[in-house]
């Protein structure tokens, strides 16, 4: 696959098909090719060399041997276009290759749906984290929670997490997503009586940082709803959730119903094993409305071959081992053995599926008191640092930082799963009869 | 070198010295040194092995070999602190590996200066380019001016770039680093009777997309002294120009004298030579402000040890092949050739060696008349054209797209400069006798 050729208008239709029109490329009229370089010389498809006096990116010269050397292969060439394909048959629409961070991801989808609506709001959800730039760390109150005397953005509005454990409306509720999606309209409402307008309401799929939350189903429904009656657009965050590690799906919004459909989704992360790689997705309709502003987006990164070649391969090994089903089959198994624990020791407070997590994404809730939720934060951090005694590595987050956090590489095996729940198992037996103190 | 082992406390201690306070590490109070990974595993300097629970971004499996095959191969360990230790050699202070791209970086000087001082307004050049994400582009003119109805950013104030070819003072003036340096003072005051408390001067030590400008000895000193006065911070920003590009020194800011330190520096493309890397060096003082606001900086991505790997073999380059060096040979070499082309080509408005660019980095300035000094914008498109044509790769910038500008990588050689210079004299001598029309 890697080794095929694509002939020159090829390259030129997929690119076309697949790549944002605000990503220019030099000598439009007539584009190069180009598919290797060396030194100070570039190489087009047939072979001709061409100086190259603009790349003070290759600052060595390109593809040093020295510098291959210590780190990257750039094994093979025509990666963006063919990544781009590859991804067409999990999700179609028009991509813009933001090249590296899923907070470069995250900051050009607001800045495409601020184009698209002409409006500045943005919607977020309490716990949140989008990224670490400065108009992330606006729409994260993740970060916000850190800083006492946080400036607040005016443009920025906060809606209540859809936390069906210890959120504003619970389990018990007859309609949560209702409920939650409500919330929503009333800040729409108020900040329509204020003279804003809405742009973008953004979310996690399911919140990791947040607690590894699952939101009712017909949330992201109705609030779609809200928002695009408002003129605004639903961007979803599949940065930490995406990529089959629910399991049943692919995205983890799908897990809303086949009548949920965002307008723009960023990913990042998983796409590339580490290697840094991350996409915006939209409509062909929101990609236009930026494209038609004249602004070109550029980055020196966007689309590197590196990180393409990476990000196919990472594909192709998804697929080869079938890593989706095996995040269904694990994530069940895992589940199920901590719902056991549950019954044995009262300091978990939930593990369900409904409530806490799919697939190879499971939170387990640590409290002091199972009627009240009471969050046993020192006690979730003497777990972790017990279980690393144990050699499991295991984090704890959400707002009280008191949820044990499962997010393994999606090779995690049933193996893997007994191991580590009943290294939990043997954790909190030992501290069982004396509560935990740190 | 990159097979040298350290052992843990040296790479604790190295670490401390080295990256800032605020990038926290997990199990902070007794770190694990994790030497490498393997699917759901990782291994600490022992080989003792960890299950990983934690790790979504080796989404397919830690060093997957399909993966590592595909694009990079993540050589040898401990890659971090070498590399900080690397660059003490050439700037002492405490760095935050930022991670990946420029725009992080920026973005990240930006955060600094404002946590440090507790202020909020920027001054930026005109025509400045810092990045593609929200908050640089708010500071990045040549990105504004594509936008006819640009919402300008209240906290962001514009002085005029310190061109003396063709900016507001030319090098006719007897003072004109004064004179530039008086522009940010007035700016400085009218900020304050509006009430505006200064945070940071930001700016390229050379201008790049601004048309290759360098500015006059004594500018970036007396900025400074404004600056400081109200409280802010000076950010030069070496991402194009840094690393010996400019020959004579190792940073371009350098060549204002050492009478100039600027208090942040962001360093970026040339870092890792096509790889995304980059970084943010700042005083301890600065550094120290941003620990103690209590948000920690944390990136995926930062540090990462691929792009430190490749960090520090573009770093070992440089010095076994006297890389700069060579810029500063081969651009003097340049600079002679193109001065000769000057006199026979009215079209070349100014090439000097003050004026224009330092070591490899040279614009040549395109006009219509060299009196009104009437930018010969289209002429240098079709300089560029036929110069592909002739295989010879090179880009037109600056607010009127009428500067060639020449970054090459730094192996360009002396042959490389005739065999450029000899086909730009061929493509001006053809289109010699009649003007150009595109």
């Amino acid at each position: 696959r890697m080794s095929e050729k694509l002939d020159k208008n090829r390259t030129i239709l997929l690119r076309k098909r697949h790549v944002g029109p605000s990503c220019k490329i030099f000598f439009s009229h007539d584009p190069l090719k180009i598919v290797k370089a060396k030194g100070q010389y570039m190489y087009d498809e047939k072979g001709q060399r061409y100086l190259d006096c603009i790349n003070n990116v290759a600052h060595v010269g390109h593809c040093h041997p020295d510098v291959v050397k210590a780190g990257a292969e750039q094994t093979e060439l025509e990666t963006l276009t063919l990544l781009l394909e590859g991804k067409k048959a999990t999700f179609l629409a028009l991509c813009y290759l933001s090249g590296l961070s899923y907070s470069e991801a995250n900051d050009l989808a607001l800045r495409l749906a601020r184009h698209f609506t002409g409006h500045r709001d943005v919607i977020t959800l309490d716990n949140a984290y989008h990224g670490h730039v400065s108009s992330l760390i606006d729409i994260s109150p993740y970060k916000h929670h850190q800083l006492p005397d946080a400036e607040r953005n005016p443009y920025v509005h906060v809606a209540p997490s859809p936390d069906v454990y210890r959120g504003k409306y619970r389990a018990d509720h007859p309609d949560a997503a209702t409920a939650y999606a409500d919330e929503v309209r009333d800040i729409i409402d108020r900040a329509h009586e204020r003279g804003g307008k809405i742009a973008a309401f953004i979310a996690e799929s399911l919140q990791s940082c947040g607690g590894q939350v699952v939101p009712p189903v017909g949330y992201f429904q109705q609030v779609a709803a809200h928002v695009r009656r408002a003129g605004g657009v639903v961007i979803a965050d599949e940065v930490q959730v995406g990529f089959g590690r629910v399991g049943s799906h692919f995205w983890a919004f799908q897990l809303q119903g086949d009548d949920f459909v965002p307008d723009i989704v960023t990913m990042g992360k998983p796409m590339g094993n580490g290697h840094p790689l991350s996409c915006v997705v939209a409509t062909p309709e929101v990609a236009e409305a930026f494209a038609s502003c004249g602004m070109e987006y550029f980055n020196t990164f966007g689309g590197n071959p590196v990180s393409c070649a990476i990000g196919l391969a990472v594909l192709d090994v998804m697929e080869k081992e079938d890593l989706q089903g095996n995040a269904a089959r694990v994530g069940r198994h895992l589940t199920r053995l901590l719902a056991e624990q549950k019954q044995k020791h009262p300091l978990i407070g939930d593990v369900s599926v409904l409530l806490k997590g799919r697939g190879l994404f499971v939170g387990v809730e640590l409290v002091k008191d199972r009627v009240t939720l009471a969050p046993a934060t020192a006690e979730a951090q003497e777990v972790i640092n017990r279980l690393k005694e144990e050699k499991i590595l295991l984090s704890a987050d959400g707002p009280h930082r008191n949820v044990l956090k499962f997010k393994p590489p999606l090779c995690f095996t049933a193996q893997d799963a007994d191991l580590a729940v009943e290294k939990i198992d043997l954790v909190l037996t030992g501290a069982s009869p004396a509560p935990f103190a740190q």
